[in-house]
């Protein structure tokens, strides 16, 4: 492992590189454990200078998170002020014997101001730079131990709600259903919930992010779930839909039906090169035509990987194309306020077609059950 | 509590304005629920101008987060980049007839670099200045509200404790025990757990912060458990150790002693005045007076409230002094690498001796139980 994080590191070099930069200093959690292998909280990682190395703060105490970290990285604890003092002295050993300022890259959608601030303090002989994105860029496409342990948190996924589906669920609430598939998904192996497990009820079901309630399942109702897996750090999404007793309203089987045709073709316009809006029009499309243009959510899905939410977004405003190996969700919903509604939600891996098309990782049936 | 959150925001308008302030702009999450009542993802409190006004991104969608929002804000939902042009536009209109520019307060510690460039580049008009931590200081002394929501938090986690010390533990795992406790949070009616819950067994026991694993209960084990609920979004927190089988070994007892007996200390040392640092130090020097001077925690305690982890800081370096209605932890531990330790942590408000010295919030009993 240690040379799969040493390569990312090094093509992190590259692009500072070639963008001006002598050093980059990475903070976003996500970006330092893609990095570096752990992201013990508050750390930093600095790239560059003499040699990587990963900054914890003294929060972190004998801890260093979830995760390994990579061997071939010095870690150095220190204390808050510490780190940026760590930097700074970095920041002159690079500068010695230069003629001009370095330049050190930031991630500024990540560092506050304060911090950014102190740095350019304590570290006057350094020029502070933006790193952007460049690490969420590199983080876009996976490799496959990352679709591996992407496949395996959707597995323990289908488990713990294929298990929750063999139970008795009338008379339980919300609360007490998401805690039980939190429960189960740790049993299987999961590192924990990759999100707070969203479960609604009649009128609460088909909202996205609902926050679980003390209300009961009832005989007749929708029961929307949206779960997913951390594994190795690695984030997976399942939704799916059911309906409580023995058949379906017709209202019921007419919404889910519309609701599952425009996830299937948003699950039928993954492939390489497909425009990431094209995935949201599509869906959008069998929406509309049935007659549900309002309220829908912004997006159709987003990318996972070592965070539950990340690029690329599928939302009519997205930029850019899909690329083999890159995982997405695909979860169009319909809500109807005081009926409730269906959400129908897979993490897939975008494929090309010759090796069979997108992988999907979540294979709990997307049949309209009835329990 | 409209009025509750109406009058927390004047008390922070009279900051803005003596320290020559025209508006302030609130992006901490637990800072915007202190002053709106609510806290949605992303939400921005933009403070002043004409006037109130929670700024909401998309993510939210119609959620509004837990807590309940006062009902005498304007709440105003938008993009992502509608946020910064309604700031925008807000200062505009503050400045309108102005001779000079306006200026905006923000929360430079929480403010990222791009965000903060965004809203310069938006609102040409407008200097930002630095908030700084005026709205932490105003949630440091609680009033009777926010204590009382404390006080049942910590019932709350002292329910859920008694009943796992009822059950069978030999055989179970950290990580279920974890979860069990969580469950049982649930049950008693908490917004879900303050922190992640750490069960810490046998070597692993008396570890700050460790993380729950697959290690099973053992006849002998020290158990250190630490756990807090949240209640309408104020949380609490406690942690006790426990001896697994009948009778405790002697390391055992005289290890339990000493903590015991510097967390007792700190505790005593509670009242309107006190140094924070002399909290830290009178545990401290229990500690080392058994001869406990290594691998210590940084600190003795902190400030709990909206935040598990706030102001005051109990430790070595910490400045102020403490006020009466100020929650506090108090937290010594001891661990003995490969033999296990103990914690005993507390929760407790700060009040005059008159009033009968500090109030203890988490009762379950600190006297060395086998379970």
């Amino acid at each position: 492992m240690a040379e799969v994080y040493a390569a990312r590191r090094e093509r992190l070099r590259d692009h500072c590189a070639a963008a001006g930069s002598d050093a980059a200093l990475v903070s976003r959690p996500a970006n330092v454990r893609y990095l570096a292998g752990v992201a013990p909280q508050g750390a930093v990682l600095l790239l560059g200078g003499k040699e990587d190395v990963l900054l914890c703060g003294e929060a972190l105490g004998t801890e260093l998170g979830e995760g390994r970290p990579d061997e071939a990285l010095r870690i150095q604890v220190l204390d808050a002020a510490g780190v940026d003092a760590a930097v700074a002295a970095a920041g002159l050993l690079m500068s010695e014997g230069a003629e001009s300022a370095q330049v050190l890259a930031v991630e500024e959608h990540h560092l506050t101001v304060a911090r950014h601030r102190a740095l350019a303090t304590v570290a006057p002989r350094l020029r502070l730079a933006d790193l952007g994105g460049a690490v969420e860029r590199l983080r876009l496409v996976k490799d496959e131990g990352e679709i591996s342990c992407l496949r395996i948190a959707a597995e323990i996924a289908d488990q713990a709600l294929s298990e929750l589906l063999e139970s008795i669920l009338v008379g339980r609430t919300e609360r007490h259903l998401a805690l039980e598939l939190e429960r189960r998904l740790v049993d299987h192996g999961a590192d924990g919930p990759a999100f707070a497990t969203s479960v609604g009820t009649g009128p609460h079901s088909g909202r996205i992010t609902h926050r679980p309630t003390d209300r009961r399942v009832e005989e007749g109702d929708f029961l929307s779930v949206c779960l997913g897996a951390a594994y190795h750090g690695y984030r997976c999404e399942i939704g799916r839909t059911f309906v409580i007793g023995t058949s379906p309203a017709d209202w019921q089987i007419e919404l889910y039906d519309v609701v599952f045709a425009a996830q299937r073709a948003g699950r039928e316009t993954l492939r390489p090169g497909a425009a990431c809006r094209d995935v949201d029009r599509v869906t959008r499309e069998v929406l509309g035509a049935a007659g549900y243009t309002e309220a829908l959510a912004p997006r159709t899905g987003h990318g996972v990987g070592l965070e539950i939410d990340e690029d690329p977004r599928l939302g009519p405003a997205a930029m850019g194309r899909l690329d083999a190996c890159v995982p997405v969700t695909v979860e169009p919903g319909v809500h109807l306020p005081g009926r409730g509604g269906v959400r129908i939600d897979d993490t897939l891996v975008v494929r090309p077609e010759a090796d069979g098309g997108p992988e999907l990782l979540t294979i709990t049936t997307k049949e309209l059950l009835a329990l």
